[in-house]
C-alpha cells in the first residue's frame, strides 16, 4: 500500500503524477528531453541506460517500465535488455554503450564514484562529451525516479503485459502525453 | 577538472546548465516548484532538506549552495543548518521537520529504505500527505542533482562567501532566473 493516499489508484509514478501535477510537468519534461530528444544516442540506447540503473536500484516499477520501453526500441528486443540487467559484462552491446553503462553504474553508487578511468574508457570507445553528459544525467535522474516511486511505496504490477502495452504509448506519443491522459486511462 | 569540457568555466551545476540548456529548463522548473512553489513547508525548511541530503551525499557544491539558501531563509540561520548536517538527532528543529529529515535520510540510502514507521512518525508529528510527498521528492531530486554535479566532476569553490552571495539571488529571483543570466554572471 502506498505511503500516501493516491486517489486515482494508478500504479507507480503515474499515480504520483496525478497526485502532484505541478512536479509532474518538469519531471516529464526532463524524461522527454533526455530519453527522446535529439541525441546521437538512440532512444533504445537511452532507455537501456534507464532500465539498467533502475534494475541496479531494484525498483520493479521503473525497471519493468523502462525495460519494456528499451525493448520496444532496440532491434535486439527484451533478450538484450534482460542480459544487460543481469550480466552487463557479458552482454553483446557495442563498446561505447558498454563504457557508458559502466559510467551509469558508478553514478548509481554515487557521483564521486565516477573516475577519470570510466570517462577515458568511454571516450576511447567513441563517446562524445554530450553523450557522457547525457549518460550521467540519465543515470542520476533514475536515481531520483526510482527513489520517488519506491520511497512512497507505490504499486508495481507484476504482469509484464501491462508494461509492454504502456511501451507502445511511450514510443508513439512520448512522456509529455502522459500529462494529458484522462484519469484511469490504460 | 571536470570530466567534460565546460566552456563557460562556471562552477557546479551552473556550468552544466550552460552546457545543456535543454535539460537545464526542466531541472530548474523542478527546483522552483519543489523548493519555492506554494507549500505548507517554508522555503527555508525545504532548502534545509536539500542541504541535509546533499551533505549525506558528500556533494560539496550542492551542500554549500543549499546550506546558504536555507540559512538565508531560516530565522536560525547557518548555525541550525550546520547542526542538522552534522548532528541531526540533536538539532533543535520542530518534531515534524525532524521526522521529515528522517524520511529524507532513508530516501538518500534508497527508496526501499523508507518504512511505514518513518511515515507514521511524520504523520504523528503533524505532516500531511503532501508534505511527505514533497519531502520524498526533494530528497530524491537531490540524489539526482548531487550525482549530476559530482558524476561530471564539476568545480566546487571553497569560499563560503561565493555561496552566500548566490543565496541572495536565489532568495530574490528564484531558480528559473538562473536560465536568463548572461554568461560569466556572478
Amino acid at each position: 500500500m502506498p505511503h500516501i493516499a493516491i486517489d486515482s489508484g494508478e500504479p507507480g509514478i503515474r499515480g504520483l503524477f496525478r497526485f502532484r501535477p505541478e512536479t509532474a510537468r518538469p519531471l516529464n519534461g526532463l524524461a522527454e528531453v533526455l530519453l527522446r530528444g535529439p541525441s546521437t544516442l538512440t532512444r533504445g540506447e537511452r532507455e537501456l541506460i534507464a532500465a539498467y540503473v533502475s534494475s541496479l536500484n531494484e525498483c520493479r516499477y521503473c525497471s519493468s517500465s523502462h525495460s519494456a520501453y528499451a525493448a520496444a526500441q532496440l532491434p535486439e528486443g527484451m533478450a538484450l535488455v534482460q542480459q544487460v540487467c543481469t550480466d552487463v559484462e557479458g552482454a553483446p552491446v557495442p563498446a561505447k554503450i558498454k563504457a557508458l553503462l559502466g559510467i551509469a553504474s558508478a553514478v548509481q553508487e554515487g557521483g564521486l564514484k565516477v573516475t577519470g578511468q570510466h570517462v577515458a574508457a568511454a571516450r576511447a570507445a567513441g563517446a562524445t562529451d554530450m553523450e557522457i553528459h547525457d549518460c550521467v544525467l540519465i543515470a542520476a535522474a533514475f536515481c531520483m525516479f526510482n527513489r520517488y516511486v519506491d520511497g512512497l511505496a507505490t504499486i508495481a504490477p507484476e504482469d509484464p503485459e501491462l508494461y509492454a502495452s504502456r511501451a507502445q504509448r511511450i514510443v508513439e506519443d512520448g512522456y509529455l502525453a502522459l500529462l494529458a491522459e484522462p484519469q484511469h486511462g490504460t
